[in-house]
């Protein structure tokens, strides 16, 4: 079901920006009995993807209201926001500023994930497929997403759950849909995303919770050595919560301590279902 | 005026892919006397950029035909057609092999560009935003064109024509909307596409046809300073046809003869409009 400006709707303008550039940001959440988890965090993403692009953002009272044409029954689910830059404009030159941006929000069913991703960890591989550089656009939410749909596109095998990406620079960034962590030396490590990259909900709330669990924190880059020779690797995201990594390639890996600290303190604090 | 999957309509399913993650590839062609410049070599790039991206690109008679309901009766028009991957998928993953792909074809008025963009040649200026290098996505005239919308929203200038863009490692590739060209020393330069950039219709036609005019023809790497101490610059693509630079920031250009030779010979095989 959507919701396009405040209509429920199943049709877009075909001039939208949206379509026609990737001219817009988006944020996918996590609906747990009608209620938004971390609303806040991805409105204050939401508003600041689009003041790096230069678009209006809703306010946020507006995004509730329409979110509460869509609420329905099921227990889980996930809810999606696009706001474009909207109509037209003659090529790339944005349209006049009185133009409206479109907000599209979309319900979608809650993904049934194995309960073996949560139990015994995810096999992973590395994507051939680089995250490209530019400053400019890193850590965005953005909709200009052919890096990661080239990248899933790589693999089939329905046991792996997610693929690792590097950039052009041979450094481990995330994964296609997920931030990626290890934990080497009682030490919790995450990329930086000043190249490339996104700035993940759940990773902004690991990175401020670890030091409480007693892990402290490094944001720097990590190589495939890193990888291969961390302790534990973890991925996070809105809708899978926290996975442990059980094999990257044919490199095995045991689910451990500080994944799971992490993940019940996430879940303790209402920012991941599960 | 716009044709979704061989039907007139404004409105485009709001699960498109082409939305979600700019997941398709455009081509903007030349209308003159409802016939398609240089039909050919569009659907040649259309076809390898739906190769590279894994999308099945309708076969050329389907989009003749959809083009025969769009003709209308202006001397001069725009043709954009745009081809997603089509609905849905979950997340990035690509949806089933079944799934038809999106064709979009929409008819634009011929723009008005300023005479003197002809008579004189166009004023320029550098962009902030970077092209971001990607070598699996270079060339690809796809749907992920967030840097060109950045770039163009830098100035607001009637004077200026066109920005003109380096890449992350300050090398000049290309304009927002067109390729760049230089002549130095009796030798026709343009950069080459091998990590950004976009494989330019016209931009095949130049390099084809420039030594035909006596102009030989290097793909190399462009510095600022190659572009200011070039004899010529010059800019290409499917609607402005060629443009001669007379200014670059401060520093000025001389409309040259090999910039005329190279537009009158693309004029006189049909290749542009003007």
């Amino acid at each position: 079901m959507f919701l396009i400006d405040g209509q429920i709707s199943e049709y877009l303008q075909v001039q939208d920006r949206g379509l026609h550039y990737g001219d817009g940001v988006f944020e996918t959440i996590a609906v747990l009995q009608n209620s938004l988890l971390c609303w806040e965090a991805h409105y204050q993403r939401l508003k600041s993807g689009c003041e790096r692009l230069g678009i209006e953002c809703p306010p946020a009272s507006i995004l509730i209201s329409d979110f509460s044409q869509l609420k329905q029954d099921s227990e889980l689910a996930v809810l999606k926001i696009i706001i474009t830059r909207g109509q037209g404009g003659r090529g790339y030159r944005s349209p006049d500023p009185e133009t409206h941006v479109t907000r599209i929000l979309g319900i979608y069913p809650w993904p049934d994930y194995p309960e073996k991703n949560y139990a015994e960890g995810v096999n992973t591989r590395i994507c051939r497929m680089r995250l490209g550089h530019n400053p400019y656009l890193a850590g965005i939410k953005h909709l200009n997403r052919l890096e990661q749909v080239l990248a899933r596109s790589e693999w089939d095998q329905v046991d792996i759950a997610e693929g690792l990406m590097l950039d052009i620079n041979d450094n481990v960034i995330e994964g296609t849909m997920s931030n990626l962590f290890i934990v080497t030396n009682n030490s919790l490590i995450t990329s930086d995303i000043v190249n490339c990259g996104i700035n993940g909900i759940i990773r902004q709330f690991i990175l401020g919770l670890a030091p409480d669990v007693g892990l402290p924190v490094k944001i720097t880059t990590i190589k495939m050595q890193d990888l291969y020779n961390a302790d534990e690797i973890f991925l996070s995201n809105s809708v899978i919560g926290v996975w442990a990594v059980k094999m990257v390639e044919s490199h095995q890996f045991e689910p451990g301590p500080w994944t799971e600290k992490i993940r019940n303190k996430l879940i303790e604090q209402k920012i991941i279902v599960r």
